[in-house]
C-alpha cells in the first residue's frame, strides 16, 4: 500500500478496530501506543437484517442504536483525543491528525453474524445476519473546526482515509458497497458536534446504488460510454449550472437537482472509487472540496448579512463492489463513475424541506426551487470562497 | 355512478374545480351554489419536469410553490367553509362535509402543457411538462377535529371522495398512479392545522409504487399469485404482528417495518385501488380506519401520562393506472394489492428519526426499532381505542 499517510492500527478495549492517519508531511501526533483504559460491555452481537416483500430492500433491525451518545457536554465529546485532564474518549491518543474507527452503535453489525433463516419460519421474509459494517472518520482533532476550514494537508490525510478504507472494506466478501458521508448540523440529527464523518459498508446493494448501477448499465448498453462521463460533457458544454472547473474535479448543481441545495463534484476520469484516484486527482480534490463547503456556509445569509453555516449531507457514491456488481468490473464503463454529491434540506434561513408523503411514502421528489437558481447563488459565493 | 354520498362539482375563481361530498344520510350542507367571491391570479402554468439521468427518475420543478399559505392564523384558515363573518376561504359554502379541490400551489401543474423538450439540448436531460394534478381533500368542516374523530358516517364520505377522485383521475391518459394521502403534525411540515389530505396524480410512475409493481409481477411470475395476499395471510398465520382482524380488512406491523411506529391495513380480497372496493369493505373500513388512528394517537405517553398526537404520514398504495402498466390489468394478480401504510418518524415523546446520510442519500432505511416491539404496543392501545 503507497499510502500519502501513515497508518498505525490499534485495538479499544471492547476489540473495535481504530486506524491512526497521520499526514504525510508532518510528524505523526503523539500516543499512538497509548491504550484504551476503559472497561467497555462487549459489542452486541447478531444483529439481523429483513427483506421487505413488497419493495425487495432489505431492512437492519439496530434496536440498540436507541441507547448511542446524544450531544454530550463538551468535555464529554468522545471524538476528541483523550487528554490527561479529561475522562477517556474513543480515542485513546492524547492527539490525532485523522482517526477512523469501528462504531460502538453500528447500524451494521458484523460481529457473531448467525445463519440466515426467516422470520416466523415463512419464506416470504427472508431474514440474514447484517454482516456490514459501520466506521466513523474523525477529520481533525480539533472539535470546533469543520472539514471547510481544513487545509489541504489535512483534507489529503482525510481522503488517503477515506480510500484505504473504501478498499480495504470493499474486498470483504459480505460487502457490496462502501459509502462514505458527511452528516453535519443539528437541524439533520447529528448527535455528535465533533467534526467527523461515517462510512457504511453495506451488506446489501443500497436503493440509490442500484439505481445508479442500472442506469450507468443501459446507458453503457446504448452508447458503449459511461453515462456520468456523458453527463459530465453535458454540464460542460453547457456551463449554465457549472460551479468549479479543475483539471481533474469540475463541481455543478445537477439538471435535476432534487433538494432545496445540491451540488455534485465529479471526476475527469471513469474511477470507480476513491481508492482508484491517482496523487494529483486527490491533491486538487484536498483543496476544492473544503473551498466548496465554505462556499455552502455562504449559500444562506441570515437578516443582519452573516452567513448560516448550511446544514448538509454529503455522500460518495462509488460503484458496487465485486459482490454487489459480479463481473461488472471487467468492462468498467458499464459501472457508475464514482461522485460525491452534497445535498441540504435548507430552503430559506429557519426553513427546512420536510419530506412529507410524496417522498417519506412514495419516494418522489418535488424540486420546491430550479437547478438554474441553486448555481446562479453558488456560482457568486464560490469563487468569493477563496479567500479563506 | 353509485356513490354512497352526493357529489356536487363546482368551480373556484381561477377556475379550478371543487366538488362537495355530502353524506349520504345527512341532507347536504348549506350553500353549495355560493359563489367564490375572490380576485385570485391566474394558476401558474407551463410547470415542468426533468429526468435525472443517474437514477432515471422525474423531478417536477415546483418554483412556485415557495409562496405557499404556511400556518395561517385560525381565522384565516382556507380549508374552513366561507363564514359571513370571515375573510372568504378555498370554500365558497358557509358549511360542507367533505370537500376536494384543486390544490392552488400544486407540485403538478396540467395547465398549458407545453411540447416535450430537452434541458440546454442535451438529450441526456429530457424535460416534459408536469402534467398531473394536485388535489385537497378535506376531511371535515370542523378545524379542531381530526381523521381519529370523524363518525363512521363522515369517515365513509371521505372513503367516497377517494374512491370517486382515484377513479376520475386515474382515467386521465396522462396520469401513471394516484398517491391519496394524510401528513399529520407539524414536526412534518404540516402548513395548515385544519384536518386534511391530498391526492397527487402523478405523470409519472413514482419510485415506490415502481417497486411495488416489480416485486408484485416477480412474485406472479413465480408463484401464479398476488404477493401482498401471500404476506397478509403469513401475517394471519403467524399472528405475532396482527393488530386488528376485520371481515374485510386486516391491520399488522410489516415484519420488516422500517419507520420507528409503522401499521399497514390491507383488504381481504385482491383489489387494485379504492375504487374498486365494494359496499361492505368501505363500510368496515370508516370505522376500523379512525379507530386504528385513536390508537396511534395512545402510541406515545408523556411523563405526565397524557397521550401525545403522533405526527404521521397516511398512505393509499394503489395499483398503476392502465398508463402506468400498461396492459397488467388483463392480468390483476400481477399488480400490487391496494393497501395503506401509516408510519410515524417519532421515536420517542419529542424525539425524531431524521433521514440522515444512509437514508436521504442511499435511501436505505436502518430500524432503531423492531416490528415486534411496535405490535407488542399496538396490541394494547388499539383495543383500548374502541372506547372514543
Amino acid at each position: 500500500m503507497s499510502l500519502h499517510a501513515q497508518r498505525t492500527h490499534r485495538h479499544l478495549a471492547d476489540d473495535r478496530d481504530l486506524f491512526y492517519y497521520d499526514d504525510a508531511a508532518s510528524p505523526p501526533a503523539a500516543g499512538r501506543d497509548a491504550r484504551d483504559t476503559r472497561e467497555l460491555p462487549a459489542m452486541p452481537a447478531g444483529a439481523r437484517m429483513r427483506r421487505d416483500p413488497l419493495t425487495g430492500e432489505w431492512i437492519p433491525l439496530a434496536s440498540h442504536r436507541m441507547n448511542r451518545t446524544h450531544m454530550p457536554a463538551r468535555a464529554d465529546c468522545p471524538l476528541c483525543p483523550s487528554r490527561p485532564e479529561g475522562p477517556p474518549s474513543e480515542i485513546p491518543a492524547s492527539d490525532y491528525h485523522v482517526v477512523v474507527f469501528e462504531n460502538r452503535f453500528p447500524s451494521l453489525n458484523p460481529r457473531e453474524a448467525q445463519p440466515s433463516s426467516t422470520v416466523d419460519g415463512e419464506p416470504v421474509w427472508p431474514e440474514h445476519a447484517s454482516d456490514g459494517r459501520c466506521e466513523v472518520v474523525c477529520f481533525t482533532s480539533d472539535h470546533e473546526s469543520r472539514f471547510a476550514e481544513l487545509s489541504p494537508a489535512r483534507a489529503r490525510t482525510v481522503i488517503e482515509a477515506w480510500a484505504d478504507r473504501s478498499r480495504e472494506l470493499g474486498e470483504r466478501p459480505s460487502v457490496h458497497a462502501v459509502f462514505a458521508f458527511e452528516n453535519r448540523g443539528e437541524e439533520i440529527g447529528v448527535t455528535l458536534a465533533h467534526p467527523h464523518g461515517q462510512i457504511y459498508a453495506y451488506p446489501y446493494l443500497p436503493p440509490r446504488s442500484a439505481q445508479h448501477l442500472r442506469q450507468a448499465g443501459q446507458h453503457y448498453e446504448r452508447t458503449g460510454r459511461d453515462l456520468l462521463g456523458d453527463v459530465l460533457e453535458a454540464e460542460q458544454r453547457s456551463g449554465r449550472r457549472v460551479v468549479a472547473r479543475g483539471e481533474h474535479w469540475t463541481a455543478f448543481v445537477p439538471a435535476a437537482a432534487r433538494w432545496p441545495v445540491e451540488v455534485h463534484l465529479v471526476p475527469h476520469r471513469h474511477v470507480l472509487d476513491l481508492a482508484e484516484t491517482h496523487d494529483a486527482e486527490r491533491a486538487e480534490l484536498a483543496w476544492l472540496y473544503p473551498r466548496l463547503l465554505r462556499a455552502l456556509d455562504h449559500f444562506f445569509t441570515g437578516v443582519d448579512g452573516a452567513p448560516i453555516d448550511l446544514p448538509y449531507i454529503a455522500g460518495w457514491f462509488a460503484a458496487p463492489t465485486e459482490t454487489g456488481a459480479p463481473g461488472r468490473r471487467e468492462q468498467p464503463g458499464s459501472l457508475p463513475r464514482l461522485h460525491l454529491q452534497v445535498f441540504s434540506v435548507m430552503r430559506a434561513p429557519g426553513k427546512l424541506k420536510y419530506l412529507a408523503g410524496s417522498e417519506s411514502a412514495q419516494g418522489a421528489w418535488v424540486s420546491d426551487t430550479t437547478p438554474e437558481t441553486i448555481a446562479d447563488r453558488l456560482q457568486v459565493v464560490y469563487p468569493a470562497a477563496g479567500r479563506a
